[in-house]
C-alpha cells in the first residue's frame, strides 16, 4: 500500500499553519490508481514543450490544467483548458497558462474524458464516527438540492448500489431521460473503491472525485483532490473493555449518600422513590446528622455502613463528591452513581472536578454512572435509583423497553408518556455526563439484558463510537430492535470543511447515514421514539410495507391512505378471492377493497371490523392491518375491540389500531385492547409513522437474514 | 379581444371525437400577443422557397418547425432544425421536413431566441377551481423535482413574483450559479399575462409556454400551445342565492320524523342526544305508533304537528324520505336535514332517489341539509340534532370553533378531541352529500355569526367554489381564520390532462394553492387541525415567526429549537440588554441566550419559568414564546403555570405550553392552564406545528393589512 506520508507535498505557505494541507496531484492520483478508481491517461509536466510531447503520447483530445497546492477550485482561476486538439492548442494554452501562474506552476496534461452523466463521490473524515463515504449527482442535485446520500466507510459494492439507488435523481441514472444510462458496476465499484481508500488511510481527511464522468461503459475520474491532516490531528481509535453492570442494574445493596428526610432535596427525593417503589435490596442511608429516615437503615458515614453496598448513590453537594468516593473506594465499593452537577457541563471549573472524581475511581478499580444524572431505575428488582419526578408516580408498570438517554429531564417524561399507553419499561439510565460509563457500555450490558426486548434511545451525540458499535451489532444479533431519536439538527453543518464536497454531509447527516449503518432506526420525533417502542414490544415487526386498512368511514379510509402514501407505505388492491369474501361480511354498498369500508352499519354490527381484520390479515400481499375507527364509542367499541383482538391472537401479523375519537369516549374498549398488547394510537398519521418505522425494523431484519 | 372560437384549427382527424383540440400555432401565437406574452418574430409557410424568404426577413439565425395539430411533441419527431444560418441550411432542412411530414404540414420560421435560463409557464383549467397558472424551471427541475408553483389565476405583479421566489431553484434566477440573472420583471409579466389570458377564455383548457427562454433583458415564448375544449365541455359558472340558515342553526321548534324509543335506531339516538344535552326549543317527535318517546310530544304523522316547525330532521329508511319531505313541504316547513343515507354515496339508484328529493324541497321552497348527514349541532341553541356517537359525552363544552366536515365519522371525533384538550365549539355541520346546501353555504352563514370566531374543515372536495370563495372572502374580511385539512392526495394526479405542463399541477397541488389564494391556512394532519384551532380561539396570533424558547432541560431546548428550524421558523438570538435581565432571574451556569434553559434548579425556584416568559414576551425580536417543559409534576408545575399564567395574562403576544410528561403527573396545572386559556400539548413537535400554521394566519393577515 503507497504511504500518503511519502507521497505529500510540501504545503503551499498560507497552509503551513494550517492542521490539513492538499496533497499534490500525482500522489493524489498514484493513490486512487491503487484503489481502482479510474483516472484518465495523464502526465504531469514544466515546460510547455514537455505538455505538447505529453499531449502526443496519451492522445487527443486532452485538456491541460494547472495544478499547484493553493489552487483549490482550478476553473475558478482559469486555470484549466478543455479540449486540446492539436499540438498548437496545446502549446498556446500551455503557454499563457505558464505565464499566468508562474513559479511553483506544473502542468497537468489529461486525456479528455468525455461522458453523459457527471457524478460527485467523496469522502470526509468525521470528527465522531469516523470516515464516511458520499455520493451525489453534479450540479444543482448535489449542490442546490443536496441530494446526497452518506454512508460509514467502508462500503459494500451491494450498499454502494443502494446508495446510488436512494438517490432522488436516480432515474437519470437510467438514462430515463433520454441520454444513455450510466454504467452502474463501475460506478460502484468506484464508491467502494473510494470507501475503502478513506477507511485504510485515517490521514485522509477528504477525497473529492469532483466531477466523475460516467458513460454507459466506464466513469472516469477528472479531478482527484485528497486533504490530508498533519500527524498531529490524526483521529485515536478509542478502546475500552467491557463494563460488568451487573452491580448497577442489580445491586444486592445500595447506599444513599446525602440522604435526606427532606423530600425536596436530591437525596430526599432519591430516598424516597426507592423506598415508594420497592426496592428490593438492602438499602441504606448515610448522613451524619440523623439515625433513621423513612424507615431505612441510617448510618453517619459511608465508614459505618455494616456492608459494602453493590451500589453507592452520591447525592451530596459538588464538594463533597470526591472524598465520598474516596471513602467508598477505601471500603470496596466498585459501582458508583454520581446524582451532583456542576461537573464539566458547567465549564473549566467543572472540567477538573470531573477528572478528580475519574482518577479516585481508577485509583480503586470503580466505575462510575454520571456525573449530573438524573440516575438509574431497573425495574427487575423494583430499583428506582433515580430523582425524575415522573416518579411521582404511584405506579411504574415492567414492560420489555429499555431508555437509554443523554437528558434526565426527558427521559422521565419518555417514562411517563410510555406508561400513559398502557406499556412498561424494563431498565432507564440517564446517562449523565458520561465521565466513565457511556452509552455505548450500557447498550451492550441492555442487549444482553433477559429483562428487555427493544432499546429506545434520545442522544445528543455519540463519544465511544467503537464501543457504540459493537453495542448495536451485539443487539442487531440478538435480533433486539435499536430506536434512536437524535436531537441537534439545527446545529448541522457548523463544523467546518475545507472540499465543497464533504460540506455537503453535515452532522445530522453523518449521524443518520451511521444509525442506519448500524442497524438503529432513526425517528424524527419523540413521540414516535415511544409509538414505535411500544408497537415492536407489543407487536411482531411488520416483514414489508404492505398496510390492509379496515375503517367504517370513507373519510377515515381516505385520511389513513394518505399518510400511507405520505411514508412510503402500500396499500395494495385485494385479489378477486379476498374482496369476494370480504364482501360476505359487510353491507353490499361497502367498498371491499383495500382499505375496507364497513360502512355506519357498524353501529348496528360491531363485530364486521374484527371479521375484516382477519380475512385482510390472512392475504399474502398484506404485511399489517391498521384498524382506523373514527369516533366509536363504548359499548359498540367493545364489541369492536373483542373481535379484533380475537383476530389479531394468532400475532403472526402486525396489528395496529388508530382511534380518532378521544379517549373518555371509550374506556372499557382502551383497557382491552391493552391487555391484548394490541396499541392504540388517537390519529392515523402517528399510527402509520409507527408502522413505517417498525416496518424499517422488520426489512432490515430480513436483509440480515434475520 | 381576439376569439379563439374563430381562429381554432381544424382537429386533426383522430382528435375529432376528443373533447378538446390542438389550437393552431398561428392562432395561439396571435392569442399570446395580445396578452403581451413575447414570442419571436416568426412567419408560417407552406414551401421551403418561402421559408428562405421568410428567414431572409425575419434575420438569422432561425429555427424551422412542422406545425400540424396532430403533432403535440416536436422534438421527438425530429420536426424541428434549430439555430439555421443560412439560406442553404433553411433550404436543405424545410425540404427535408417538408418531405418527412407531407400533408397538410406547415413550416414555422422563427427567429432563433438565445437565454440562459429555461423555464416553464402554464395554465389548467381545474375542474373545480377554473384557471391556475403555474410556473417551474425547465428541464430536471419540474419534471423530475416537480418544482413547479401554482396559483388561481389571474395573479398580480406580486403575487408572480412571488410564486418564482417560492420555487426551490430560485437560487439560479438569481444568477447563483455563474449564470446571468433572469430579467425577473419580464417573467413576471409574462406570468401576468398568461394567468389573465386563461382566466378570460374558459374555452383555454391548457396554455403552455415550454420553455420560455429568459435572458438578463428579456424572455421569448418559443413555443405557445394551446388546448382549448370543444363547446360543450365549458365549465359552466355555479350561482345561488345566499340560504337563509337562521331556521337550520337557531331553530325555535325541531320535530324529528322517524323517532324512536330505541336509541341504537338511527331515529332513537338522534332524539336521545337532542334531550340529553338540552335543546331549548320546542321538540316534537313523529312516529305512527308512539305515543309519547323519552319525554316529547309524540305525534303519530307530520300532518299532526301542532306548528309548523323551524326545522324537521328526517330519521327514515330512505323510501320514506320523500313522501316525508312533501308532507312536510304542503305544511310549510321551509328547513331540513336528511339523516337517511342510500342517495347519491351509493350509486345510480340512489342518484334518482336524490334528485327526486331536489325536486320535492325546490317545489316548497325548501333547502336542505344531507342526505347521509351525521347532523347538525349549534351549542347556542344546546341543539345536538346529530347521530354522532361523540354526543355520548355527559358534557358537551362550548367555544368559539365552528367545525364543518366532510364525514360525519370524522367530524365527531375531532369534537371530542377538542373537548379532551380543553376547548369547546359553537357549531358543528356534517355536510353529508351536499344535495342543496354546501360547504360554501355553512361558511358564509359561520362568517357573519356572532358565537364563532374560527371556523375548522375536514374537506374532501369542493364543490360550488364561486359560493366557497365568497365565503373565505366574507371570513376572512371578519378578521376570522379558517383551517382546512384535505384529504385525497393519494388520488392526486388520476385526472388525465393533454399537456406535460399540465401534469406538474395534480389535483392536490392545485387544492393547495387555491387554498392559499383564499387565505385558508392548510394543515397536514387532523391533529393540527385542532390544535391550530385551540390555539387561534384561545391566543392572539403570532405576528411573525420569532419564537422565544423557556425550558428547564437543555435537551428539551435543543428538541424544540431542531422543531422550529424543521417547522420555518426563527429562534432569534436575544439583545444583550434581555440577557442581562434574563441572567437576574437564572443560576449563573443557566443559559441566557435564547432558548433559554432556566436547568433543574426549577425544581426549587419554580417561578423562574414564568419570569423569563415576561422578559421574552417583552422583546421585540420575538413574536411568541413556547414554554418547553419536560417531566414538570405537580405541585411544583402548578407554581410553573401560576407564573406563566400571570405572563401571559397581558394577552399581547402568543403564548404555549408543552409539556413532555404525561397528564397524570400534573392534573391541577393543566386545569388552570385551560382555565386561563393556554394551549398546552404534549410533545415540542406538536407546539412547534400549530405555533407554525398560526403563524401563516397571522402573516396573512399582515399581509392584507388586517
Amino acid at each position: 500500500m503507497t504511504e500518503l506520508g511519502s507521497l505529500a507535498a510540501d504545503p503551499a505557505p498560507e497552509a503551513r499553519n494550517q492542521p490539513w494541507s492538499l496533497v499534490d496531484a500525482a500522489a493524489a492520483a498514484e493513490l486512487a490508481c491503487e484503489y481502482g478508481i479510474p483516472i484518465p491517461r495523464q502526465e504531469i509536466v514544466s515546460r510547455p514543450e514537455d505538455a505538447v510531447r505529453a499531449a502526443a503520447e496519451i492522445g487527443y483530445p486532452v485538456a491541460l490544467k494547472a495544478v499547484r497546492a493553493d489552487i483549490v477550485h482550478k476553473t475558478e482561476l482559469g486555470a484549466v483548458a478543455l479540449d486540446l486538439r492539436d499540438s498548437e492548442a496545446v502549446h498556446a494554452a500551455a503557454t499563457e497558462m505558464s505565464a499566468s501562474f508562474e513559479g511553483e506552476t506544473d502542468l497537468l496534461v489529461q486525456r479528455m474524458a468525455r461522458g453523459d452523466i457527471e457524478m460527485i463521490v467523496g469522502t470526509k473524515r468525521d470528527p465522531t464516527f469516523g470516515p464516511v463515504v458520499l455520493v451525489g449527482l453534479g450540479g444543482v442535485w448535489a449542490e442546490v438540492l443536496n441530494d446526497v446520500i452518506v454512508r460509514l466507510a467502508p462500503v459494500s459494492a451491494a450498499e454502494a448500489e443502494e446508495m446510488l439507488g436512494e438517490l432522488r435523481g436516480a432515474a437519470l441514472l437510467h438514462g430515463d431521460r433520454g441520454q444513455p444510462a450510466a454504467d452502474l458496476y463501475s460506478l460502484s465499484q468506484t464508491i467502494v473503491a473510494a470507501s475503502r481508500l478513506a477507511a485504510d488511510h485515517p490521514e485522509v481527511l477528504e477525497l473529492d472525485l469532483n466531477p466523475l464522468i460516467c458513460r454507459t461503459d466506464g466513469v472516469t475520474a477528472v479531478d482527484v483532490r485528497i486533504i490530508r491532516s498533519e500527524p498531529a490531528s490524526l483521529v485515536a481509535r478509542a478502546s475500552g473493555a467491557p463494563a460488568h453492570l451487573d452491580r448497577l442494574f442489580e445491586p444486592r445493596s445500595l447506599a444513599v449518600i446525602g440522604a435526606s428526610r427532606d423530600a425536596r432535596k436530591q437525596g430526599g427525593r432519591l430516598l424516597h422513590y426507592l423506598v415508594k417503589h420497592g426496592y428490593q435490596g438492602e438499602l441504606f442511608a448515610v448522613n451524619p446528622n440523623a439515625t433513621e429516615i423513612v424507615g431505612c437503615m441510617t448510618v453517619p458515614s459511608i465508614e459505618a455502613l455494616p456492608v459494602v453496598p453493590d451500589l453507592v448513590c452520591i447525592a451530596l453537594p459538588s464538594g463533597g463528591v470526591v472524598p465520598a468516593l474516596e471513602a467508598a473506594g477505601k471500603l470496596g465499593v466498585r459501582m458508583a452513581i454520581v446524582f451532583t452537577a456542576g461537573f464539566s457541563e458547567v465549564g473549566a471549573a467543572g472540567d477538573q472536578l470531573q477528572q478528580e472524581i475519574l482518577e479516585v475511581a481508577a485509583r480503586y478499580g470503580m466505575r462510575l454512572c454520571g456525573p449530573n444524572t438524573a440516575g438509574v431505575v431497573s425495574l427487575p428488582g423494583h430499583m428506582c435509583a433515580t430523582m425524575g419526578m415522573a416518579f411521582e408516580a404511584d405506579e411504574v408498570p415492567a414492560g420489555a423497553v429499555a431508555l437509554l438517554t443523554q437528558s434526565g429531564a426527558i427521559g422521565g417524561a419518555l417514562l411517563s408518556r410510555l406508561w400513559d399507553t398502557g406499556a412498561g419499561f424494563s431498565r432507564w439510565v440517564s446517562v449523565g455526563n458520561e465521565a466513565d460509563l457511556g452509552l455505548g457500555d450500557y447498550l451492550n450490558w441492555l442487549a444482553d439484558d433477559p429483562a428487555t426486548e427493544l432499546i429506545a434511545m434520545f442522544i445528543e451525540s455519540v463519544r465511544d463510537v467503537p464501543r457504540f458499535r459493537e453495542a448495536c451489532e451485539r443487539a442487531r444479533a440478538r435480533g433486539k430492535p435499536v430506536l434512536a431519536y437524535k436531537t441537534g439538527s439545527s446545529e448541522a453543518g457548523r463544523r467546518a470543511v475545507q472540499s465543497h464536497t464533504a460540506a455537503l454531509a453535515g452532522d445530522h447527516v453523518v449521524y443518520t447515514a451511521a444509525l442506519r449503518s448500524l442497524g438503529v432506526i432513526q425517528v424524527d420525533d419523540l413521540q414516535t421514539l415511544i409509538d414505535v417502542a411500544v408497537l415492536l414490544s407489543w407487536q411482531p415487526a411488520p416483514r414489508g410495507g404492505r398496510i390492509g386498512i379496515v375503517s367504517a368511514s370513507g373519510g377515515a379510509c381516505s385520511v389513513a391512505a394518505d399518510e400511507c402514501k405520505r411514508h412510503g407505505l402500500e396499500v395494495p388492491q385485494l385479489s378477486p378471492e379476498a374482496r369476494a369474501r370480504v364482501a360476505e361480511l359487510v353491507p353490499d354498498f361497502a367498498a371491499t377493497d383495500n382499505p375496507v369500508d364497513v360502512t355506519m352499519e357498524v353501529t348496528v354490527r360491531p363485530e364486521m371490523v374484527g371479521h375484516v381484520t382477519q380475512v385482510l390479515l390472512e392475504q399474502d400481499e398484506i404485511d399489517a392491518v391498521l384498524v382506523m375507527m373514527t369516533t366509536n364509542a363504548d359499548p359498540p367499541a367493545v364489541r369492536v375491540a373483542e373481535t379484533v383482538i380475537e383476530a389479531a391472537s394468532t400475532r403472526a401479523k402486525t396489528v395496529v389500531v388508530a382511534r380518532m375519537g378521544a379517549d373518555f369516549l371509550a374506556p372499557e374498549s382502551l383497557r382491552r385492547y391493552r391487555r391484548a398488547r394490541i396499541p392504540v394510537l388517537p390519529m392515523p398519521d402517528r399510527a402509520v409513522r409507527a408502522l413505517a418505522a417498525a416496518v424499517g425494523h422488520g426489512r432490515s431484519g430480513e436483509r440480515r437474514g434475520g
